[in-house]
């Protein structure tokens, strides 16, 4: 999906909402594990519930490849699906992948052509040679994590060099290159308040993935403020929990879509407040 | 396997020697294409010839899922056929794998569990608790990304604090306290020579997991040299493509056992050069 057709699908919904599709087969509904494959049901009682509200999926894998086969089955049904029926929804893997070249060209192969995702999450740990092999699709979208949401952001990813500088920082600005706003999005974590603005420093004009609204306690009002784009939004702020586990019983689906369309409703008015248009 | 089996594995062969299976099926001997499963036949054929030399397997993960569900049977198949054939190899699920807490909790169990690795390789951009759940198997391997093999290690692993410590020493540094000599180990690459020294004075008792022998260019002299513990080894060295691909006819596998019977011998003198006993 082209970077106008994703700003065109946020305006014409007043949504920036990204909904993550994370499984746990052990908190799945009851009544769903009578299905053939629960965790696909799951999933498209969870889609066409929400897909109003809602312009992203974000399957994680880690949930799909804990169960083996049949979560690997599922999660390939849950993109098709998506794409089949809700085509101007844009999917992201959330895989944080990273590897050499050769193999992060395997792994390129495999979530943009196998799988058929828009988007993966890519690490950026090991530098230049591990990213660019998913940068090469133009018309597909790396995701490179810089400022995760999660306790442990603090060990590395604000280690500062002699000027000062942070090494979310160098990766913002080292990928600067390798790749574009039209085909590089960096994860930024909700929990990060104000540091948000130093990400939009370097990073002018990419879309930010933005997790850790609802469980992991961020701010939307926050996220909105230190990295709206007024023209073009550049944001995805993702929720998982929040909405799929929204109930555990059998309306589970109709409780997600109400998170959704709440969370959209936040969006919509956020996105009036600050001139998106 | 526990530390001690490993070290005695190592002793008794005379090998350090870590076989990376990572068969791309682009490359496969045109002969196995007809298989049931081409990429377990290859592997099959490869761990049968490679065994008397080895003390590992490294199955790279990239290169199962590029082939979606086959792929994933084939590694399935690949480990269940190592443990239950040659119980005395360890096997390391190459996969990088790196995100948060029950994320990550979710990934321990999928390679831990479901797959019964007895090692995984994670990425330590994201911090603590992105490692923790792995390390929270006493019994598994957590081998951690520290000074990679691959030319983009400069654009952050070398980050530099205002105290000359750079990032793969913070992560060296930081990670001794996520687990211990008996369940962590760390990637370093042949290629970086004199840095392994460097390693060594942080990561004291750990295995050292090295890629970068043979198609990469690294020094096997210079990793023993480096990075030798006397009484321990603590040396696992990976070859690929040199060992899998030393012939693509149908003499392959018989060609990867004397490619590794040769990386193993030169194993053997270095070990006895440099008082290992």
């Amino acid at each position: 999906m082209k970077r106008t057709e994703l700003i065109e699908n946020i305006r014409s919904k007043g949504s920036f909402l990204c909904v993550g599709l994370d499984p746990d087969i052990k908190k799945l509904p009851a009544h769903l594990l009578k299905e053939e494959n629960p965790i696909f049901a799951f999933n498209k009682a969870i889609i066409d519930a929400t897909a109003p509200y809602t312009v992203a999926y974000k399957p994680n894998l880690a949930f799909y490849e804990s169960e083996g086969i049949e979560g690997m089955k599922a999660l390939d049904m849950t993109v098709k699906y998506i794409k089949e029926n809700y085509p101007d929804q844009f999917v992201i893997a959330d895989a944080k992948r990273g590897d050499i070249g050769n193999t992060a060209a395997m792994y390129a192969r495999s979530l943009f052509e196998t799988l058929g995702a828009d988007a993966v999450t890519v690490a950026p740990y090991m530098g230049a040679d591990s990213v660019t092999p998913f940068t090469a699709y133009d018309d597909k979208w790396t995701v490179l994590l810089a400022l995760t949401s999660n306790k442990g952001y603090e060990d590395f990813e604000l280690m500062e060099d002699k000027h000062g500088h942070r090494l979310f920082e160098r990766v913002l600005f080292r990928s600067q290159r390798w790749g574009s706003p039209v085909n590089m999005m960096y994860v930024v974590g909700a929990t990060r308040g104000e540091l948000i603005a130093d990400v939009r420093k370097i990073a002018q004009r990419n879309f930010l993935l933005v997790p850790g609204v609802g469980a992991q306690g961020g701010s939307l009002e926050e996220v909105v403020r230190y990295g709206l784009l007024p023209d073009e939004c550049g944001l995805l702020v993702n929720s998982s929990r929040g909405i799929i586990y929204a109930s555990s019983g059998e309306d589970f689906a109709q409780a997600a879509g109400e998170a959704a369309k709440k969370l959209a409703g936040e969006m919509d008015t956020l996105l009036r407040e600050n001139g998106f248009k």
